[in-house]
């Protein structure tokens, strides 16, 4: 559903991440993200300013199905009401105009799942708690200005607005030097900066912002790159093994580039640090920390053994957030011919992990930072 | 796109519009329905209370892809920035989990058109305007309380809550009569005060809601039984000649019924006239009327005298409302041969429409009503 809408998609240089429940379905490491998280969401329940007279407003920036929050914001809410009971919660799922708000909301209103499978729905047995969505890119100001109580975006803000450049030999940045390198890092600067402006404009002062952004970390370790086999490296060769074997043109090689960029904590906090910067008196970093996400499918591989069981897990999680980028580079042909080809790319990835069960697995390495936009007053209560 | 799951959408018995834009593009009749609510819009526009603490709410019940009610919403954000020109306003799109938001947010925000086709986004030179979306029945309360300025609802609360029977040889509680139709009369009273009871609870003391709904007017006349043929009976006649032709089994033959009602003025009325009504106190029926909106197809017939084109824009125009209905009674069927057979309803309609065309349109017979939620202290400035 919707992919032919994606390649499409004017508004943004960012994939849609794949419909319906998959995405959460197929992203166990990722809810261990959020859920890594959940101490920074507590810290900003028990500390936002609560006034009754109007709903606080909890914003994911990002949210895709919205299934891998649901716990954690159940336990943010059950915070601010064990502060005051009677609070009226909104939630403001925000995401690309192509991201399947369907599944967002069928999960949120449906019948509680029976045989497993979907998470509890946000909803189940909250009352005075109402949803909505926003589809816009968050390179925007997208609600209005001290609107937003809790912001929240998790494995979201490494992607870029735009993909500065191809990258010779290579899918992603992590893999780019020189002047090409410094392209990304630009665009990437631009790009924090950007995103902080309009989130610290849409926070309450005195609201918090909770980031889980992908990251490079201080050995150098990043999403897929922390034991043998390097995830991007891997999709890498497998797209140019495509490339070589005829299924695909030149052009659409080249076209497949993540406009990500996974900063380093120094660039992170850059814009809190400058004197110069914009954010100065409006947005604080109170806290931030790395740390890595083992990956739930090699965890288990070391239980089971079955490299074919490994790759069901392993190849779908992948696939998850990388098989957007292939879809846009193969946007010339048929639709049936570009699912072809992205099936045979997972096919061999899924190939080669069977082949090296040990080789591969998908940690996650990510920034947790905790931010807050100022009291009006220059206070600052925590 | 969407209806393998409107088929088995447990949320609700009303089914999903046509997807992708289709629904506003083969809408004209719907789209002129709404620009006859224009002065009520700019009459709440005019004397809602505004409070520059807080963003001003225009909530949209049933909104489809949003684009038919776009140019009205910019008029009324136009009167409400001349009585305060810094006034921030959120619009609420709310529609079923299974409506089209990926089109919705599409037109909000990609470039606007060149060619023609989509009417200008609503967003299109507007400033600290914010768009959220809604994916639940408007049969919840889906908006905290007291925080709609503006709700709207145009040819939506027709659909029940629920199918309350099937109805012998027809597909349309207009066609009913005895113990069947007071099936329909009563879910239609206990539907329209629940809508009313959840939209007074949003809106905030002094807001205002506009609704245009189907209706039998004074002469007995409803949506597209004005002239000679009538529309719900001539679907009824070419799906039965599909039972007949051996399509459909007797099971879907009968599944398929309209989970809806068309109130009588009086019926529309008694909530705020009846002394025990739960609406007393809380909201008042400030005006209502009822009006036709001529079929734009039938009218240019007038000057082509083009059969073929009279159908081309007259039968997707009923399919944009009816074919979900269809759908859903064919659940069981295989996508590919549920759609082959929707394909034959309509296309048989359409031969119909070629063969007599004099004899067909699809005028719109609606009440129009302005209601004001009361003032906390019980004055009314209007």
């Amino acid at each position: 559903m919707g992919y032919g809408q994606s390649v499409s998609d004017k508004t943004s240089a960012v994939p849609t991440m794949k419909a319906d429940g998959y995405y959460a379905l197929h992203t166990a490491g990722a809810r261990a993200v959020i859920e890594a998280t959940r101490p920074m969401l507590l810290k900003a329940a028990s500390h936002v300013p609560i006034a009754l007279s109007r709903p606080l407003v909890i914003a994911d920036y990002g949210a895709a199905d919205g299934q891998n929050s649901g716990d954690a914001f159940r336990a943010t809410i059950g915070c601010l009401r064990w502060r005051s009971q009677n609070v009226t919660v909104q939630v403001v799922y925000s995401d690309q105009p192509e991201n399947d708000y369907s599944a967002l909301f069928r999960w949120l209103h449906d019948e509680p799942p029976t045989g497993g499978g979907l998470p509890r729905s946000l909803l189940a047995d909250l009352d005075e708690v109402y949803v909505t969505a926003v589809g816009d890119t968050f390179y925007r100001q997208v609600l209005p200005a001290e609107s937003v109580t809790i912001g929240f975006s998790a494995t979201a803000m490494h992607w870029l607005s735009r993909t500065p450049r191809a990258i010779p030999g290579h899918i992603h940045a992590v893999s780019a030097g020189g002047s090409v390198l410094q392209e990304f890092r630009d665009q990437a600067r631009a790009d924090w900066d950007t995103l902080l402006r309009h989130r610290a404009r849409e926070l309450v002062p005195g609201g918090f912002l909770i980031v889980a952004n992908l990251c490079v970390d201080g050995h150098g370790r990043y999403v897929g790159n922390t034991g043998k086999a390097n995830v991007l490296d891997t999709l890498n060769n497998v797209w140019r093994s495509l490339y070589r074997d005829g299924l695909l043109s030149d052009q659409e090689c080249a076209a497949a580039t993540f406009p990500q960029y996974f900063r380093t904590m120094a660039e992170i906090q850059t814009p809190f640090s400058e004197r110069s910067s914009a954010l100065r008196g409006q947005l604080t970093l109170v806290s931030s920390s790395t740390n890595i996400v083992r990956c739930p499918y090699a965890a288990a591989f070391q239980r089971h053994r079955n490299a074919a069981l490994l790759a069901d897990g392993l190849v779908p999680a992948v696939r998850s957030w990388s098989e957007g980028v292939f879809m846009i580079a193969l946007k010339t042909k048929q639709p049936a011919e570009r699912a072809t080809i992205v099936d045979e790319l997972y096919r061999r990835y899924r190939n080669l992990v069977i082949a090296k069960p040990k080789n591969h697995r998908l940690d996650y390495v990510h920034a947790y930072l905790l931010l807050r936009r100022e009291e009006t007053d220059g206070s600052c209560a925590t």
